[in-house]
């Protein structure tokens, strides 16, 4: 490699490890930490922020990326190195348009805004939450500024999450889809035969259910050499290297459902991050390249695996061996009902398949108005409830059932959620290409045997890494534009067959 | 504060931060870590280590020390801020002396040896190990003549973990107790009546060795809600604030004094770092003092409280009431002999008390022979094994059992090994203190009340942090400076008690 690309690369390196240095802090603080070092973290991560932000905007930084730039015009455009250089100088061009200043001041703003959240969740209370939102909401629109021109003023935003997707595209994505989506979960609602999923409500021990999620996902593949699981209040993945890859797990005692997709929704995640190729290790690449391609991996080993009626083909009776008081007289074509029951419901991360991307098309709604200016934050849970009753014909008793619910707000993650329906979406785009590629996918996912399919997965998507764009990858993985029309036809042959629509 | 102090101290509290981050990337590696993330964690510490030490010797942080050095040049010097910046110039100075290159090149070189070292322990065999080590000599050479003129040689390597002390103190302190200690041990084999230790060498079970050894801590003032316990193949204790310390132990599933007095030791170091002042957070001085200092506390908790006869008075019929088959038929004296026995062994981290400070000499004397280069490397195994029949009557079988067992000259730790014989000192020294101002000491032990004796601690070492040099502290403390005196009376009288001399 020329010298110009090793010291390119080993100013990322070390950009690379103080990230990685924060991922391993940010992992401890949510599954070791004892209370009382939770002051002396903050100002840790701040701390390793700060400086990984000032290692990459600087002059230094950007003078080797111009040297880079230059090294790698002549070699071939989709070489490792060029799209390496291309990308890098794209998020660096990026971090550079927006004044340290604002990045301070925003930073202080949220890290404020989070702990009146956090209280007014707690207290369903709205009130003291409008004043910091608000600002928020009016940092954010400075920050949409600072990219100008854009097509349109939602794009710099989408584009921190999903890097060069534009608003124009999940709007027409979502025109097709919501229509479709809220006719389905109400012809369920109002004509399906019901679902019973007391057998999930029982009491599962705790020891026993971490037993069985861990020896599913290593089966599935997550490889225990270069990752691990902890409990955490909150289930997460998080990466320090490709070969050391953590997951996170909460366990209800009463309810199934919750550790177990949880495992392998976060064992999704955990088996992408650890696929990417070890070309770039130590860079921004060496990461799923977009958050939706992320929920595309961690959807479908939870769903499209995990809620499938030929893997518990497979699981079942290990599963009844495991819990044999609490399911023994439970079926497998009861338990496969219940698993997939659909009913609307308040809090998105406790929504079932079928009614998730509904919550997310109301924040992506509600969003793009608190940016434009046509709804004022004080109005914001009215307008929530009304959208709610709309989507999902319920009204939320309170406002931390409602608009209160999520953190990503509190954090001014505003561009984020459109990205979870889109992993759904792409998902089952892929899961079509695969049940092509590997016509037989169903009886070897009956006889746990996930090798082929986690072989496609790193072939298609996890090798490249943060190397292709999104919207690239999935043209190059599924052969066609992202489109809501599998999920849809999943969605349609699935629930139609268990509600006898 | 003036602005110049605040200034200093953030610059300050950002080297602090990126060196607790590395403390937690440590912790993690030796506790949690899954086998694969070992590379990538070496690259992340090396990374938090350089930019760490850049910070620190950047002209940009000298010129914030020179400023406050005038800043307090008026003030108490005695006075925290005073002090803080006295005791941060003279790092920075020593720091400053040690050509970046220098650095750089014997982190390499010792990140080799000590691999290298690892297979020759593991293979009982020195040769390998030879080439490494007689580099890390020279270059040790080398690093002490950075520091001329100095009045010993040996004095910039000890100057690295006893801040201040001088070689010639040790060596008077060492004169003095040697020939006593040598006796005093040669007395207990040749003459003590037998102590039986067969009662600590059954099958404990782990997880009620782990429990009672927390709830013993726990008691003794381990404060978990700013600390916790983990397990890690060799214990050890980190700090990533006062607010956030941590231990690691070990157990032995068929010995029981590896784990309990393990702990002990590890919460003594823990506690000190606990009670430091919160005036000094995100300072160098947010630690203890020196090796020794912090030795002191490990040793007094370990021993003068955990061996004591008083401590299992109150603490036996707990002990047995956790292992009654193991304990219930063995009396409290005949424990407290057992945990006490005296017996010459190869291995340092294994001895007892009274043997424990010949393994440390033996150290010292030929860490001074490899320096002066009147003893080669290559002759490193012969007079190791010479000296340790001449202090402890026994030859090593091996040199895995013999000169290879530490992993302190592999990574050019010449200088510590002093350190731990000391503490022993300190410790004693301390005590003699404590019985006099907490002349019912003995009777709050039996009750395991320990309360007056970490308030005693806290007072008069712990809140001090770093403020006070080493050989200052002692002085404050004990009123004397350094002596073997406390430690031969408590050995002798201890000793000659439990072997009837």
């Amino acid at each position: 490699m020329a010298e110009i690309l090793v010291r390119f690369r080993e100013l990322l390196g070390e950009i690379s490890d103080l990230r990685s240095a924060g991922a391993v802090l940010g992992w401890d603080q949510h599954t070791y930490m004892p209370p009382g070092g939770a002051p002396a973290r903050g100002q840790q991560l701040a701390t390793l922020g700060k400086l990984s932000h000032e290692m990459f905007v600087s002059d230094e930084f950007g003078a080797a990326l111009e040297e880079a730039r230059s090294e790698v015009a002549d070699l071939d455009p989709d070489s490792d190195e060029a799209r390496l250089v291309k990308r890098v100088g794209r998020d660096f061009d990026k971090a550079t348009k927006v004044p340290s200043e604002w990045v301070a001041e925003f930073n202080i703003i949220t890290s404020k805004a989070f702990m009146i959240w956090q209280k007014s969740r707690a207290e369903a209370s709205f009130a003291d939450f409008v004043a910091p939102l608000e600002k928020i909401v009016s940092m954010r629109r400075q920050y949409v500024e600072f990219f100008a021109p854009y097509e349109h003023f939602y794009d710099p935003l989408l584009d921190d999450f999903e890097p060069g997707m534009k608003t124009s595209e999940v709007q027409a994505v979502f025109e097709e889809l919501r229509p479709q989506q809220v006719a389905l979960v109400r012809e369920i609602v109002e004509k399906g035969s019901p679902v019973d999923d007391a057998p999930l409500h029982q009491k599962f021990p705790e020891k026993k259910q971490w037993e069985f999620g861990l020896a599913v996902i290593k089966q599935c593949g997550y490889d225990m050499e270069r990752g691990r699981q902890d409990k955490s209040p909150h289930p997460f993945s998080t990466s320090f290297s490709r070969d050391d890859v953590h997951i996170t797990t909460r366990v209800s005692p009463e309810f199934f459902s919750e550790a177990f997709f949880g495992t392998m929704h976060e064992a999704g995640h955990a088996m992408y991050e650890q696929g990417v190729s070890e070309a770039f290790e130590r860079t921004p690449l060496s990461s799923g390249t977009s958050s939706t391609l992320h929920e595309s991996q961690s959807r479908l080993w939870e769903n499209l695996v995990g809620r499938s009626r030929p893997f518990w083909k497979g699981f079942y009776p290990k599963l009844q061996k495991s819990f044999p008081k609490q399911l023994s007289s439970v079926d497998m074509e009861a338990f496969y009902r219940a698993i997939n029951k659909v009913k609307p419901s308040f809090i998105r991360v406790e929504a079932d398949e079928a009614t998730y991307n509904l919550h997310i098309m109301l924040r992506f709604d509600l969003e793009m108005e608190l940016m434009q200016g046509n709804l004022a934050v004080a109005d914001l849970p009215a307008a929530w409830n009304e959208k709610f009753e709309e989507y999902l014909g319920l009204i939320p008793p309170d406002d931390a059932k409602g608009v209160l619910q999520d953190i990503h707000w509190s954090f001014g993650g505003f561009g984020y959620f459109p990205t979870y329906a889109l992993g759904n979406l792409v998902a089952s785009q892929l899961w079509e290409c695969i049940q092509a590629d590997i016509p037989d996918i169903e009886t070897q996912i009956e006889n746990a045997q996930f090798g082929n399919l986690l072989t496609w997965l790193r072939d298609e998507v996890h090798v490249f890494g943060g190397k292709f764009m999104p919207t690239e990858l999935i043209k190059r993985a599924t052969g066609r534009d992202l489109t809501p029309e599998p999920y849809l036809n999943y969605l349609r042959r699935k629930f139609g067959e268990i509600y006898a629509l």
